[in-house]
């Protein structure tokens, strides 16, 4: 039961997990029922349901990508730890910004900070496999398996993108935000390729 | 601890588990206490504690069969994971048809929804299914444990009617969604009985 | 990892866990930060702490004892789910309750019904070992453990005595339900002492 | 899967982390999206996201310390039960007076009570550290691993001081409590070191 590893990563995928079942799921808490009683009222829902879409759907890959990067991870330390607590600290913010945006969507502040937000969890997840790869040998699964990160390289260009759009055309920001959602939908195959041969 | 498999199925359980029990509480967040404080009080909860009853039990048979699904499971990837979600998403949107059914009860509006976001969920679960069915032999549990799926097909009827008939009469759409629970309450034993024999 | 019992137990164990850590969580989005700037001004908080406090420890205990009889938990059934699950539901409702005392404390209606649930989370319970004790051996470690249960019958007993008082004198209940809670605090060792032996 | 000691302590791990997860999360919801819809108007959230960040790294603090103790523990009873359940509640009451100090910041009465609870969270943190002591060897890698703690003391140290000060300054208060959690961003590593070696 107890391994003499420096530390165990089972209890921080356990507690990462948490934390993301519950930021995917308060998100629904925002989604006020609409105030009209007819079958057409859902309409009032629009917005506020499709960011809370997004906003399910971008957890819902960090989730996917964090649950195959810690299938090859051996060890675990400080960094990692604090990396991780980064990393769930900017995914908690995209409910603040997700709940911003159904209130005010099409304006450039909610718009705005929904880009910059995302950017701080790509900028997370990339400080967390740095802290990972230092750990890890040069010929571990680990390090060949993150070797070549162009989608990630591509969604933080297209969040700086969205970024600067933002103050003109707030809905391109958010167009281009699910567009890397899209990209990603497909799961990072790499992991998983790596450890199969 | 780590084994070689492409993908294991336990986070996937696990994070499943958590998002399932927050959605399955979450809603008891939208039974606001009565206004008075007499014994008597307590009718002003009548219909949001019965729609929230509904729910929990609804809810508890999709943890109930997907617990007795991923038994039988071997192995999972990537579309497994995304029906997964989709499922998990589908069940968020309980949450909100309740609170709306709760606050409105007897109105077209909500009862329509609530019959669609159930018909949603059905179709989600089958979807899963559908992909767990694509990774295994013909002659694993799973598929001779998924082989005959009249409840399935019996609910998922019984939803669109109870979409269909949301305009004309509210409170039978919410009766046979009421009934398919009953239904439910018996657990699937399909699989159970396979891993025993 | 995946044994050929009919149903395992340690998902029904992670699922309860996690329903019973939001349950006990979620009252303290209930406590409002007081609306006064003053050291002095925490007495706002008053009741609604106590009731808090009081109804993290009742819920406690219940995590407690469900930790310590699934221990000895050999099998699980349908029926085992089910009730667990009348379980987790009636805890859910001490949530209700818990915020009603807070808002009208010392009111007849309140305490009634926080008398009421704790026999509803109580009678649930029972029915869990009864279901439990169906699936076991007379001569297991759970049968043997569950002879005699002197504290259940007191509890039951002090709830429906809370139920009768609480039109006459509401505090009066509140103090009943808060000394079953200290007789708990001993967690039942009955269990553990029969392992052990 | 069962093993015959007294008291398992994963269970315990699990819903430790499960609160701990929810805690650190739900205080995300008090953080309103602000009025504006200018991307200025993120100035909106300034103390309330600052309050909230302090709290995510505290509470994280003592996730990552529980984390590292609970690798040396060998048993459990009773009383470590309790005196985890007494630190999960004092965390719980972390939100509370977070929200109070983002809606009435740089008052003395929030920044007081901060620092009481940060003191009962220390204090219950205590407990529970001389409650495994009881129950390990003087041997154990748990005893030898808790010698010394002068990171504890520096802590309850800064509360006591921080609470004194509220009256008079209550942003030193804050920044007291800030620069603990810098201390502790370094994780324990008595306890590791000990494993390895």
């Amino acid at each position: 039961m107890r391994n003499s590893s420096p530390m165990r990563s089972n209890r921080i995928e356990a507690f990462s997990d948490g934390v993301i079942a519950i930021l995917i799921t308060i998100m629904v808490l925002e989604l006020r029922p609409p105030e009209g009683v007819s079958i057409g009222s859902i309409h009032e829902l629009g917005p506020n349901l499709g960011a809370y879409a997004l906003s399910f759907v971008l957890i819902g890959i960090y989730w996917n990508n964090h649950h195959h990067l810690f299938q090859a991870v051996e060890r675990v330390d400080g960094a990692v730890l604090w990396a991780n607590m980064a990393l769930l600290f900017s995914l908690s913010l995209v409910a603040v910004v997700t709940a911003w945006f159904g209130e005010h969507h099409g304006e450039p502040g909610p718009s705005f900070w929904y880009a910059v937000v995302q950017l701080m969890c790509g900028a997370s997840y990339f400080l967390l496999t740095k802290a990972l790869l230092r750990l890890h040998e040069n010929d571990s699964v680990l390090v060949t398996a993150l070797q070549g990160n162009v989608k990630e390289r591509i969604s933080l260009g297209a969040y700086v993108a969205g970024a600067v759009i933002a103050p003109f055309a707030p809905w391109v920001t958010m167009g281009l935000i699910a567009a890397v959602a899209v990209m990603w939908l497909v799961p990072d195959r790499r992991v998983a390729r790596l450890i199969e041969s």
